[in-house]
């Protein structure tokens, strides 16, 4: 159960991933999404997109789909901010306001934040409607997008409330990552690094060797491969898909604190690059990861993501956080492991003063 | 697919009703709960009340469960009020303070306010946890508890908000709906009346020749028969389920109406009755029931139910209510009818014309 075969797919050719029903479309997607829509029996589109998307990524995509006339737009703030059940309620609203219906399709165009919550607003408008994604920043395209996990925030609290919902396509445009700020992409290349990490080290050293300001396709199509295949094989979490939450309780942590508290906050990646960092140390205490691999993890993590001073950081509201996690059982908190790059193990509980060790081992680099 | 075959339902021996993957249990019910929990494996309980159930239905519940005491206890304002989405955030915040896991369950104890809006918490929260419905009104008994239906109101909109989530178990406790004022009982009657006229002729007559205010056991067993039957054939209301909604789509624009215009608004079941005498009439002009049988509905139905003052309502008002319903396909109102008593048809598009004519039939009797 440790190890996913990830040696059989064919990135010559992209063509489309088949996930839990649906398709991840890659080669020619605007035009893949043209014909799905044409396809549905649809009485409204909407398209769900953040004031950057709005103004980078739909014109692309209504160029692309002949310029609809039927497509209301529904414009949130860009920002992890926007996940807050409040905006959640304003998009609701919204739909109510247009008058749709359950035959209506719901088109989330953006990024993670983006996807989570359009997938969450469309899964339970009256009981549920369906919605696709049209990612548009690398990280929504290798993790977000794929999955089925839909997601809002309470009180900053990430992804507590949401629900394991499908959509209806996928359609990944790597057009779009033209108009992204390098930060941006760096943040989505911690999730790629993430899934060499958990499976695949030869894929992980691929992406050592790269220029990772410049991903490619062919490596975007590698890391769906690798996350599709562990989704299928646990779609509700109960084992598998546990791996792909490695860096995630410290890194979650960390992310919530600097969203409450830093006026630039940290992106996912660069707080997953800190969770990713911390664990490997966990794991060179508790499973078995080598001293040496977990200094390459630490060297290529620290050289791609600048330092963040979580010593200023109160150690309690960080553990508070973690606590809250959901994949906490009883109180214990829950972290997915490595016991070598490329090799993952679940459900290895930490105590408070191991996660506190963790977090001095960045804060000493 | 007009009818639902009804005529097989043993009920001297009242044996669980299997539903979708659950039970619904009447013989000893509250026993059958104290085994569910002691064969489940879960971390947490919580009990969702409203404050009557609180007080009437909670300590007979604590009793027969042995008086555990590892029961956290979330107590919300009775009325359908509570049903809003604020309601619901209070109880997300309340399970996140209470520190409840994904292996948690809750105990939705009440009536469709609880049901409802405790199934679509716990349905979202930590992407679902598992529940379990006590009903305790006779309407929740014959009707929310049953086919997995969850849901909550914005801005007064009935379940514009929900998923399709099945509980882990019903329990149906007769006892209970000693404390219920005799009001409270009709509302539930309502259903039951309808579970006869779209269905079962039989059961129609059995339940007209039968003392109302004293419903048995055996009557609210037969009515839990028919709907789960129903809602097995199309879990998803893509056709016969349909047919539950015969009296809704005038019956939720008057309750809808009452809840926001008056101090004393009118029972779900009060409502239902107006609109199924609306929709009886429509079904007379559209679908051929005879008017011998408009009429016997009609008297049976004004025997039972007190008459409300609708000539003070908004037409208009009503009819905007009516287009946001969810059974709605491109902006067309979208009525269940009946062909005759015990008949139903689905998806008769009504214009505005023939339901202020329908809302007329019942302002002049």
């Amino acid at each position: 159960m440790n190890t996913v075969d990830t040696d059989t797919y064919t990135i010559d050719i992209m063509d489309a991933i088949k996930s839990n029903n649906y398709n991840i479309y890659f080669e020619d997607s605007l035009g893949e999404l043209k014909q799905f829509i044409a396809n549905g029996r649809y009485s409204r589109f909407f398209v769900l997109t953040d004031e950057n998307t709005a103004k980078y990524c739909l014109p692309l995509l209504r160029e692309r789909l002949g310029n609809p006339d039927n497509f209301d737009i529904i414009e949130i703030n860009a920002g992890e901010e926007s996940k807050d059940i409040d905006f959640c309620i304003g998009v609701w609203k919204m739909l109510i306001d247009f008058g749709a219906d359950r035959q209506s399709l719901l088109i989330n165009l953006g990024g993670g934040v983006i996807s989570d919550l359009g997938g969450f607003a469309a899964s339970t408008f009256k009981r549920g409607i369906d919605f696709v994604h049209v990612p548009t920043t690398l990280l929504s395209q290798v993790d977000a997008s794929v999955g089925g996990k839909t997601g809002i925030d309470i009180d900053s609290i990430k992804n507590i409330i949401g629900t394991f919902t499908q959509p209806k396509a996928v359609f990944i445009e790597d057009e779009f990552l033209k108009t992204l700020p390098a930060r941006q992409i760096l943040s989505g290349t911690a999730e790629m690094l993430k899934h060499g990490l958990i499976c695949d080290a030869d894929y992980w050293n691929e992406l050592k060797a790269s220029d990772l300001s410049n991903t490619t396709a062919g490596l975007i199509y590698k890391s769906v491969a690798i996350k599709n295949k562990v989704v299928l094989e646990d779609p509700h979490e109960k084992n598998i898909r546990k791996s792909l939450n490695f860096g995630h309780t410290i890194g979650h942590a960390v992310e919530t604190y600097s969203l409450i508290n830093d006026k630039d906050s940290l992106s996912h990646g660069e707080a997953i690059a800190i969770g990713m960092i911390c664990e490997a140390y966990l794991s060179y205490k508790k499973t078995g990861l080598s001293a040496e691999e977990l200094q390459e993890i630490t060297q290529v993590l620290t050289n791609l993501y600048p330092g963040y001073n979580l010593k200023a950081a109160n150690n309690d509201t960080l553990l508070e956080y973690m606590l809250k996690d959901k994949k906490n059982q009883n109180g214990k908190i829950n972290c997915t492991l490595l016991s070598a790059i490329g090799q993952f193990t679940i459900d290895n509980i930490c105590t408070d003063e191991e996660l506190l060790e963790g977090l001095s081992y960045y804060t000493n680099l």
